[in-house]
């Protein structure tokens, strides 16, 4: 394969701005045209509010035909494009570039066809993640990633980055669930992924189109598989009184056989920082409590729940407490839930990481981030998806003072190394966007990194569409100091790779 | 994108053989090289005998060393690859290259790790599907899909072809089942595509690969989930008096929001092929049986077992049996399981095709084939997956009489195209292969095969990995005459796509 080409070199040229908007105004009407600093400002950054950047021009397209057009006349005019669903990304996906226009998708909102019998409903991009689910909710039916910005973040956005949730140790991420993309490419080319059979003939990039951060092109049509929703939903809410034995309740239900709804770890400090802000009834003595749903029909998750308990209790529940109406079971989860607003009340700012580790090793890597509080000065929030081993550390600081902006990104890096040191990866379900270019370098051999650039390169030659993210140069790699080969593969001297 | 440039014109140099046998000689054994042609026949096709080409050269790799070594060598003396597996392949995936290699990789057939407490296997390419459920066993674990080969094929080669089975329906063909492939590309550089975390950094592209045919790189390990064994499976066979009426059933069973761990429709002359051979109970009256299996605890199965009775006899099933024992699931299965087979009993040759349909156009689909038996003067059974839509006719023919094969061939390519205009898809588990190379043209735009064949440029620029196979190019198509574009899409004029 060939040498990953600095996608950064590429569209060395100028952009031509003059003939990008002379061309574009033909097609796309005036008011969804916004060039003024007062207009744009809006768009300078995505949910990690730590990246800013001025976009020049951000253009709202109103339907498909649009997009096409803005995309050709980039193609022309050499303009770079950052997509944009709500802006409620995590790790910059929609960070403006500097010389480049966003495209909003938000106005391509419609729900386009919902279909009960077959359980799929075609969406266009900014339709919000929630929309869908109430949408199909007469049908007894919902869309099932639940990622915590759900009442805003939108459908495309969600495509962009692969988006989780609560409840995706059962029902999957965003690539489990979209059956169909109907997206446009850098020369404005109609092309559709996926399908609604279970097999697709030719490669299957649809999957590989989920998640790859508006690098490949920009959809305008998502075909989303609804489920029914469940007759019954239960939590178990258990406290530990260590980080270790609440990892070992998540073993012994995962090695039991049990695919829980929603498995979720919270440790002392996020259970403090939440509890007098939703009153959700957390136990404030436990060093950590464990959140362990069931659903299905009765039955089900009466048979379910006793094993549920019997296996929490074996592996040291101090206290257990299983939710006896829907109210309850809203209510233990409005805790977990909040835990990102909660930790403002707390802190004038927090940086909210997303990592996956191998499970066994959760007890270590807390331990760990113990450690870096005092190395790095800076006290840290653990809430963890503990069924698939996703982490959402929030490091808590204040960008008035000095230093803490710096302290909190390195903070932030050690955390992932960490995550790829113990065999894990970078991200759970926040993408890589820009915050985690670096990390990249450490996750994956020159050999995996030549291959995304290579497939990058097979939908985006020029390297317009959303320029600097996801895949880092080799030359960045080099800078970061953190490609370390050794026949072929990244090595950690003292910890085997997972 | 690119035009899509024609694969079968970049290799127009011809291979150094001699170079290429001299070079491999260094790294891989003699008795792993075979070249005369009493050694080389077994590999002249693999389970579609209707293709054949001797091979002038077959490898047997016994490491992922000597894998490296022969790409290495292939790519420097311009020898084009065909991998194969266990070779029972349906679509010709494995039918040699006149010009080529073959690499067999059913050497590296060992089981490298089972881990019962993440439900993991890592396994070479070369184990055969079944040997992973039975090393699993003793953990009450297995691997999910299920291929009525499953005794025979290997891991590798169900990665290959995205390979399903009867009891995908809930639990998913093999891009549902893989978590992690290690491979090689065709410079002989390891990649590692996927990982055991749920989300992965990056492009994902493990999923363009499985399915891929062999076009992208060459697997050396496998990592698959395993999952607990249900305790308790029991099916319902129905009797339907028309084969609409069983669609209704499949219907009612879908649309009730139940998921069969197996729905399975025969037509008439399916049972009466099946019957005298395997005595499975099938009903000789009934114009379509369903199999209808549910699968869990045995308070589930009973549950959801009355269920689906009573929707089966809303649909107008005319008789009911629900296995009582296990012996007797597995006698109502015997008769599916064995279809293939009893073919040969009542018919000299058979084709097996393989095309997707929305589930509401099955009446009407298999009027219409019905139809072509008369048109091609050929019989056909039916058997199909019927909860995914995905359809099996047997077309039985036999080859000494004049004619014939070609008639096959045409009632085959004639089902696809059906399969097309109702809005199903060419290929529901077996693959494009040689065979349904031409009807990729009508399934699929002129600029998504460009973005197939850009993807395939990115791994293997020189277009040595199987090569004619998978992605038509537009000279094929446009000879093919089925390139029909209107508008940037592939329109039929009287029936919608779906």
């Amino acid at each position: 394969m060939d040498i990953a080409s600095p996608v950064d070199e590429r569209h060395a040229t100028v952009p031509d701005f003059p003939g990008f908007l002379a061309r574009i105004a033909r097609d796309v009407p005036a008011h969804c045209i916004l060039t003024r600093p007062d207009q744009t400002r809006v768009y300078e950054c995505d949910g990690l509010a730590l990246y800013r950047e001025l976009p020049p021009v951000v253009v709202l397209p109103e339907n498909e035909a649009q997009v096409i057009a803005i995309l050709k006349a980039c193609h022309e005019h050499n303009v770079p494009v950052v997509p944009r669903g709500s802006g409620t990304g995590l790790s910059g996906g929609a960070t403006p570039h500097p010389q480049g226009v966003v495209i909003g998708l938000a106005k391509l909102n419609r729900i386009l066809r919902l279909d009960p019998a077959t359980c799929v409903a075609v969406v266009g991009p900014g339709v919000r993640n929630l929309a869908i689910s109430e949408a199909a909710a007469p049908h007894g039916l919902y869309y099932a990633p639940d990622p915590s910005s759900q009442i805003a973040c939108s459908i495309g956005g969600n495509v962009a980055e692969n988006s989780g949730g609560v409840h995706c140790l059962k029902y999957g991420l965003t690539v489990h669930n979209v059956l169909r993309v109907r997206m446009v490419t850098v020369e404005g080319e109609i092309v559709e992924l996926g399908g609604e059979a279970p097999d697709a003939p030719g490669l299957n990039l649809l999957q590989a189109f989920i998640g790859s951060e508006g690098m490949l092109g920009l959809v305008t049509e998502v075909t989303v598989r609804l489920i029914p929703r469940p007759q019954l939903a239960r939590v178990v809410m258990a406290s530990f009184p260590s980080v270790e034995q609440a990892g070992e309740g998540v073993t012994r239900i995962i090695a039991g056989g049990i695919i829980p709804a929603g498995l979720e770890l919270m440790d002392k400090r996020s259970v403090h920082m939440v509890e007098p802000f939703v009153q959700a009834g957390y136990d404030l003595e436990a060093e950590a409590i464990l959140l362990c749903e069931s659903d299905g029909t009765p039955d089900e998750v009466a048979e379910e729940i006793g094993r549920i308990e019997a296996l929490l209790r074996e592996a040291g529940a101090t206290r257990l407490q299983t939710s006896a109406s829907e109210a309850e079971r809203l209510k233990f989860w409005a805790g977990r839930k909040n835990a990102f607003p909660a930790a403002g009340r707390i802190s004038p700012d927090y940086y909210c990481m997303d990592g996956t580790i191998p499970r066994r090793h959760l007890g270590r890597v807390l331990a760990a981030i113990a450690g870096m509080e005092t190395r790095f000065g800076l006290r840290c929030a653990n809430v963890f998806h503990a069924g698939d081993g996703n982490l959402h550390p929030l490091i808590l600081f204040d960008a008035n003072r000095p230093d803490e902006v710096e302290r909190a990104e390195a903070f932030g890096a050690a955390i992932l190394e960490l995550c790829v040191q113990v065999g894990g990866t970078i991200t759970g379900e926040h993408g890589v966007g820009l915050e985690k270019i670096n990390q990249m370098c450490t996750q994956f051999t020159r050999e995996e990194l030549d291959a995304f650039a290579a497939v990058k390169r097979a939908f985006d030659p020029y390297g317009l569409l959303n320029p600097l993210k996801l895949i880092p140069t080799l030359v960045r790699c080099a800078e970061y100091g953190k490609m370390h080969v050794h026949q072929g593969e990244v090595r950690f001297p003292d910890i085997p790779r997972f």
